[in-house]
């Protein structure tokens, strides 16, 4: 169990700015919902277990009222109370604090090209339960789909319950454009499915409350080191970055200080359909010259001679074997690549790229083209460095990201989970 | 004088969050600056003068309370009172509330290519002191310059000053990549300027704290609603949206909801370097192909057959007359504005450009081209609108946007400018 957890900044009062509906009067309830939340992310953003005294000295709250807080958050199982060390000093130990194991747990969910499946964490980003089915879902029935995903999310529920958890909430993950507001899904060119109700057709009634999500956003956000330092991470990660993964298509997401940066629909992020030549090959959105058909899965494979079916493990072996036609075609991926994240960083000056999908495992051949390109081209690479990461997370990431995403919301607000006074 | 004035939505917690110290505890210091600013937040607002009931009525706070904090902001001269209008009712009337003329003013500065200057705003967004020089300020001396600039600047401020008003800042909008938190400007092509601190060689002294700014982005921000609903503008502005304004350089702003979106550095919408050809021809930046080289001030012109030194009216004159050179030279750069834009659109996912600079009077003739290829490479364009607009603020809009800047400020923390109980 990893009690060394950490997680966004709660921002209580700027949820209504989220909202638009402007900041609310402080009034006393929202003074003590705001300071439940900031006692809660007290205890979720240290490096290790923090005390009562700790809290109260940084958050500038008296000890009385921290402890006061403290003790509601432990009663709803949102912190635990560790065993005390051994004191320093003559007096009572202080009593440690950290994200409580298998109690509030929330659930990710996943359609995917190639598999769906669901995954759900408790607080500490400990994998409380998951099931991970692969299938090839291309041109797939949705309501044959999603009652699969449902009987399997069914299944996860019944098995978390059982062990006495309380399940906070439920994120899908889609491949493709999403109105979360709406619930709906506009299209999913891979999957073939457009015009969807999913969560309808997911079957799971009033049993949880599931909000749809953008596969990329949600993958994207499992890469930060809100909500829990994620067990398989291979070490922290910035907190504002561009993520970028390639397959089939190339998905993308631009997260601020851990956060989605939303655009107008939350339909940012459409880097595999940025120009690279606009005199290039057709691209399958009816444009030509697109990304996506350089440094997509199909465009690399193609190039590379090698069957589009053919794992991403065989187009390294090409690599690692000096395959002219494979070095070639990942070296034309990788111009690719960088020219269009060097436009990407000139528009939004967030300069950390983190590539997940095919892109790690192919990182060696495709860095130095893109890196070439990303010198010559971001205006502001004399001031500033610009840098490709392989994504820490990349084991269906989207399952995790959609988890902690239904967990951020409960340590941003954890009033709605504790008992009133 | 225009009492129909409005602000963007006041964060007060949010600042907090910018500055990345979380939010504080809320206390009772606290919480009274909160509602301080829902009150000055209410006042600059409304689309026309609010009485004290109507403002109770909106925030949740109690008559009393909006009363207490109204007589504030009288007192320190942010929100002035109206003469009542005739009651409707029996009763005593209603007092209505406006934002305060010629009290608290904003001072906005600017050097640029063709001009230098510094503008007065107050609160209701009335001019109330300018001065522009025009001046060709290429490969200029920024010593020089920089100190003229702050002759104007003296004289402005005595200026207002002798008029009894207050100044509370100043912004210094410069053409260049500027880091506003070191207060220093890292380079400036068109000026010829590089590392330098603009701000001392003002030599303003304490008499005024100046910020500085880059001109795109300050210019953006003249163009939204918020502060004061300029009089020069030709209708209500958007709250999100793209600002990309033509001339020899192209540059950009991401605006949401009323506020700059800053990336890292602040260094974001560098439009003018995106890809729109990897064959095209060289740029000043040492890439190929970038948009500035096709739809830049020195590209049209040159691409039409008329002298770089020409003023745009020359060439809309040729566009009139049917000139085939100038027809083909503008299809062209809106053949790779649309392509540009397109990445942007597809990436930030705001699809409201207002187009500033030398593109409004090209716009009859731009559309078309950059039109179609909007449709053609928008991925959501089938589900959201994609629409370029003439910017509504046009003239020195850098001066308008830095002393907005300086009164915004003001508007969301107004407690700095009242007196303590």
């Amino acid at each position: 169990m990893n009690l060394s957890v950490r997680v966004g900044k709660v921002k209580t009062v700027n949820r209504s700015v989220a909202t638009r509906t402007g900041p609310p009067a402080a009034r006393q309830a929202t003074l003590r919902e705001h300071n439940l939340a900031l006692v809660a992310r007290a205890v979720f953003e240290a490096s290790h277990p923090c005390s009562r005294a700790d809290i109260a000295g940084a958050s500038g709250l008296t000890r009385a009222t921290v402890s006061t807080l403290v003790d509601r958050l432990v009663a709803a199982g949102i912190v635990a109370e560790l065993p005390p060390a051994t004191p320093q000093r003559a007096g009572r130990p202080a009593v440690p604090l950290a994200p409580a194991p298998r109690t509030l747990v929330g659930l990710g969910l996943e359609v995917n090209v190639d598999y769906l499946g669901g995954r759900v964490l408790d607080l500490t980003g400990a994998v409380v339960a998951e099931q991970v089915d692969p299938d090839d879902l291309h041109d797939s029935d949705p309501t044959e789909v999603l009652a699969r995903l449902g009987r399997i999310a069914h299944d996860l529920l019944a098995q978390v319950r059982a062990d006495g958890m309380t399940v906070a909430g439920a994120r899908l993950a889609l491949p493709g454009l999403v109105d979360p507001r709406a619930g709906r899904l506009e299209v999913a060119p891979n999957l073939g499915w457009s015009h969807l109700d999913p969560v309808r057709l997911l079957g799971l009634g009033p049993d949880v409350a599931v909000e749809i999500g953008n596969e990329a956003k949600l993958a994207a956000l499992a890469q930060a080191s809100h909500g829990v330092v994620p067990d398989d991470a291979t070490g922290p990660a910035p907190s504002t970055y561009l993520y970028v993964s390639g397959d089939v298509g190339i998905g993308s997401a631009i997260v601020v200080d851990r956060r989605l940066f939303h655009g107008r629909h939350g339909w940012t992020g459409e880097v595999g359909h940025v120009v690279v030549d606009p005199h290039g090959p057709r691209c399958r959105c009816g444009a030509t010259g697109c990304l996506e058909q350089y440094a997509g899965k199909d465009a690399l494979l193609r190039g590379a001679g090698l069957p589009v079916d053919a794992p991403t493990g065989t187009l390294v072996a090409a690599l690692d074997a000096g395959e002219p036609d494979a070095l070639a075609a990942v070296e034309r991926a990788g111009t690719a690549l960088g020219s269009a994240l060097a436009d990407y960083v000139n528009l939004v000056d967030i300069g950390t790229v983190l590539l997940g999908g095919i892109y790690p495992a192919l990182l060696p051949y495709l860095r130095p083209a893109a890196e070439a390109e990303l010198r010559a081209r971001v205006l502001a690479a004399p001031w500033t460095d610009v840098v490709l990461l392989p994504a820490p997370v990349g084991d269906h990431a989207a399952l995790t990201g959609g988890a902690r995403e239904v967990l951020r919301g409960v340590v941003e607000d954890p009033s709605a989970w504790v008992a009133d006074d």
